[in-house]
């Protein structure tokens, strides 16, 4: 399932908010098989919107509107995508008692604003937001699923944990992909890219996927099986053989972090550390203590 | 200038990297009045980078692209730029200097995909990369301008502030637009902008920029004057009159932190302050002690 996402909101583009829905969503839906091919931020706007709906309509099986969903003025995305789906808001009902209890709990008055919350497209599926004042909508149209969510990343979350990914899995029958990740230090990444070109070219021979992710200091190559677990033998007999080829450069799997491995091997060698810091300033202390057990040795 | 940007990486799409770069491109471009009007994130993939150069070249004079300039396969970045803008790659001798001496500085040999980094369009200004192998590339077609840059956010920054935005100043007398935030508590977001409706009615009129900024427990509203400074008088009139009129919401301007701002009451009524707290969890005396001077009230 190919899915594209559409983020909407001025504080994305001037610099205000860090899009961490997109990464969110990244890992979220990866885990259960659906990869984002392409995202677009956007501002607030009609014209921008609409534009991003007719770029991914063509080419996306699955497009995540995240955004614009509010009761003030700036937010015109749910009117768009009425407007655009060729539908038109009706007042829910459910959603109207559900803003209702909301409000009555925190003790306020609603305003016209709230209640124009609970109009909502026609013919969309409304899902229901348990932790704010504006509802999800799932539009179908020509074959393709449409999610309109809100942009505050607590109820995108709730929504698409909840409600999205069980009604795509029951839907769409979807299986996750297998990633592995092994982690290596000490290493350039072109280096390293030059010692396992044979390792790499196999990989790709048995349709594996391969990304370098590589941060300072350190190096994650991660597998990926779009089969499944099913090729998780597969993935790990390779990343075997690098430990094997490897052993000064390859500290661990999954994020591990070369401190905490360190501080292990400490442990079971049964090794004290001191550490003297000058310019590091008790950068290599204050690293190793983020880990439970390193009192046993330093 | 109506600028785009283009972020390459199928780390960004998968829930691996947080997409920093947009946020920092945002502010920093904003500060010098030039609107990034939409982003784009794509996988490594020529198809993907073809199809969003196209879009781009239609609406934006100014395109940043980052990401994909690695010496590894999955980087393809610079070869698409190449064969789209119709030129071929040559050896840049100055760059391959940059590159060997990186190299040596760091007691390490070269390998023939260093040196390839050194291969670069022939009618592309190279922009020289002081922190890293992959240099930028700024090409200009049909009155726009077109930026490569790598991905990796401390080479991104560095050549955004020493190279490029000096350049696009000097090019196109760009100047800055003017930002002022005005920070609020203790209301929603629905119910201020309901008795502010007159306010933000002149505002418009007044052809300045406004947007509401919530977050837990806060409101930022924010006015932009595209003029520049010229427009700061009236954009400070209107927050007085918000002040004047919610003396009980407004607690500051620009990021003003509430705990500080409240600290500093402290101080200059002479007050002390002790706190007691159960499942806050010290969170409240924390929020107090980032700031200095609390050590005098609390």
């Amino acid at each position: 399932m190919k899915a594209g996402v559409i983020n909407i909101g001025d504080e994305l583009l001037i610099g205000q908010t860090v899009n961490t829905n997109l990464t969110w969503l990244g890992k979220n839906l990866g885990d259960v098989g659906i990869s984002i091919y392409k995202s677009t931020t956007i501002l607030d706007e009609e014209d921008e919107i609409i534009a991003a709906l007719d770029d991914y309509m063509q080419e996306a099986d699955l497009i995540i509107i995240t955004g614009g969903l509010g009761p003030t003025n700036d937010d015109i995305t749910k009117e768009t995508l009425t407007q655009y789906f060729e539908t038109e808001l009706v007042l829910n009902q459910q959603v109207l008692a559900r803003i209702e209890s909301y409000f009555s709990a925190m003790q306020k008055e609603m305003l016209p604003s709230n209640v124009q919350q609970a109009m909502l497209p026609k013919d969309a599926l409304v899902i229901d937001n348990q932790h704010g004042t504006a509802s999800g909508m799932w539009f179908e149209r020509n074959g393709k699923v449409i999610i309109s969510l809100p942009g505050v990343p607590y109820e995108m979350k709730a929504l698409v944990i909840e409600e999205i990914i069980p009604r795509l899995k029951s839907s769409y029958g979807i299986k996750g992909k297998y990633h592995q990740t092994i982690m290596l230090q000490g290493i350039g990444e072109s280096f390293l890219a030059e010692k396992i070109h044979d390792w790499e070219q196999r990989i790709y021979e048995d349709q594996l996927h391969l990304a370098y992710l590589p941060s300072t200091g350190l190096i994650k190559l991660r597998l990926t099986a779009d089969k499944g677990i099913e090729d998780a033998a597969k993935i790990n007999r390779y990343f075997k053989e690098l430990e094997h080829r490897f052993p000064e450069y390859v500290y661990g799997y999954n994020e591990a972090n070369i401190f905490n491995e360190v501080g292990k091997l400490f442990i079971a060698r049964n090794l004290t550390l001191g550490t003297v810091e000058s310019c590091t300033g008790g950068g290599i202390a204050n690293a190793f203590i983020q880990f439970p057990g390193t009192s046993s040795f330093f």
